[in-house]
């Protein structure tokens, strides 16, 4: 099942649900929206649902007040498209009612998809489920608005971390050549996508750059947040995103480790940039990941976690 | 003069100075680096010459340890091609040198350019030169190797502020599109890039980010570095380089300003989001810039340099 069977079962139905995954990101409201207002062109009825509220920083995508929550959702009348759900577990509380729905098909670039839609799925392990739906509309020879274009760039420069991760290819950035033919914006994209912050962000960025110790010949750099502090700042978990990749930026740096206070535990994220396995480290304490991302908790104050993160990941560094 | 222009200026030469610009960053030097790998592999003879050491986070490009400075460079034999210069007074202390060459080209994005050189210049205003570089090499002929690629991506995708810059056009990602062809590591190019920074740097950004003060309904936002700062971060020029972008990146605010006490004077930079004329507020006291970037220099101490530019700028913001 490929792009000949989402062109053949869109064509085939009148009315859709499009379904987005919790917490849902750039890519999966992007694409969902870019192909709403394709469906809504070539007459169909087309409606996004999504179990979460999209995030602030995406309220500026055309059609994103339209989105459905389960709050008095109807059932599935005719279709539903699965858009970048790695599985159907992921459109969380619309799961149930999104089943019941007398014809399913899936598009997505997850390679773990189990692939379990009634009428098909189309998973590609592409940069982002964007590049999909830029397809599909080649295919199906609908008109792409600058609405449309903006939804798609959205999708694929989020999803490849502005074309930085390694699953972006020579189709992410021919995709965005092609999408630039739209007008759109990019200096006013790239703010409101990659760079905007709340002031607690602000602050909680200078916190731990202030506040962060090097060691082993600067090359490791751990930082603890409090849950004081963390309320100081009136800041939330989202806050604390990206925190560890700035820490990781300190030139001499191969691991960072930040501890995050939480009710009654520390939650520990790491990361390494060239040889530091810190998988291994995070299984010590029972907790798991990648070569050079990983996390774990410990039930431990602050400090004592934060001896005990530096003591394990200076014999990993040694 | 074009693209067949410099086409038939290197299949009439044989020995090249490419001339790269002062304070040299990843267009002048990806650029010019990219060109001469190409002209050494159709046997022709080319050193890459600058006034300027390239900047630590380039010295990854290939060739980068053979570009020559003043010191003890010869005149040049034959050919000079300015990469990327927007005159030729850009090639500071090799100015003259080069400019008593037998033969000069010139291949530039900058709008601005005199088109001034001997022979003929091509100038067009793309996103970066390294997209008129690799035409140029499509054109030649030229088999393009890992390290050409990598030379020219670095040149695109610095100059367009990594895709996100109003110079970056559907082209720029065509390009970009097409280096993918040859195995761009693009994680770790972009970490060198965009990412790495000394902990002076760090540090640097937690002290504005923690002393910076928001007024103006937080639509203001105002921070001063004293020589005495600097100093005990031993930061230098360089890494005060984006603090205002990431000051301006607070959702709420419309203008930044950052003052750095320099010997005897303070240095005002100035930037804005939508609406506040930072260019205007900038002539009240002799300086000047663009409507979004604007900059000045007062001689005042800095607690009364700061106090004089929060009033100029709440008064520009009401």
């Amino acid at each position: 099942m490929n792009l000949s069977g989402a062109v053949s079962f869109i064509q085939s139905h009148q009315t859709f649900y499009l379904a987005a995954h919790q917490s849902p990101d750039g890519d999966t409201l992007g694409s969902c929206l870019a192909l709403r207002a394709a469906l809504l062109l070539m007459g169909k009825e087309a409606t996004v649902v999504c179990p979460d509220p999209a995030p602030k920083n995406l309220s500026f995508l055309e059609g994103v007040d339209t989105v459905t929550d389960t709050d008095g959702i109807e059932p599935p009348k005719e279709a539903v498209i699965y858009v970048d759900c790695a599985d159907h577990k992921r459109t969380g509380a619309l799961q149930s009612i999104l089943e019941s729905a007398p014809y399913q098909f899936c598009i997505d670039h997850h390679g773990t998809n189990p692939r379990e839609s009634r009428d098909g799925d189309w998973v590609e392990e592409v940069g982002a489920t964007g590049e999909l739906i830029l397809r599909l509309l080649e295919a199906l020879h609908v008109p792409i608005t600058h609405g449309i274009a903006t939804a798609l760039y959205t999708a694929i420069a989020t999803d490849t971390g502005n074309f930085s991760y390694s699953n972006t290819s020579a189709d992410s950035f021919f995709a965005a050549a092609k999408l630039m033919a739209y007008d759109i914006n990019l200096p006013e994209l790239n703010r409101i996508l990659f760079r905007e912050m709340p002031l607690a962000k602000a602050k909680l960025i200078a916190y731990v750059l202030g506040e962060m110790e090097l060691s082993t010949d600067g090359r490791l750099n751990i930082a603890a947040i409090s849950q004081t502090v963390m309320e100081s700042f009136h800041a939330t978990k989202e806050d604390c995103e990206g925190l560890i990749d700035d820490m990781r930026d300190v030139d001499t740096v191969e691991a960072a480790c930040i501890l995050k206070e939480s009710d009654g535990c520390v939650r520990v994220s790491m990361r390494s940039k060239r040889s530091c396995d810190v998988a291994a480290v995070a299984k010590q304490f029972g907790g798991g990941g990648h070569l050079r991302a990983a996390g774990c908790t410990l039930y431990l104050p602050l400090d004592e976690a934060k001896r005990v993160m530096r003591d394990a990941l200076t014999e990993a560094l040694a």
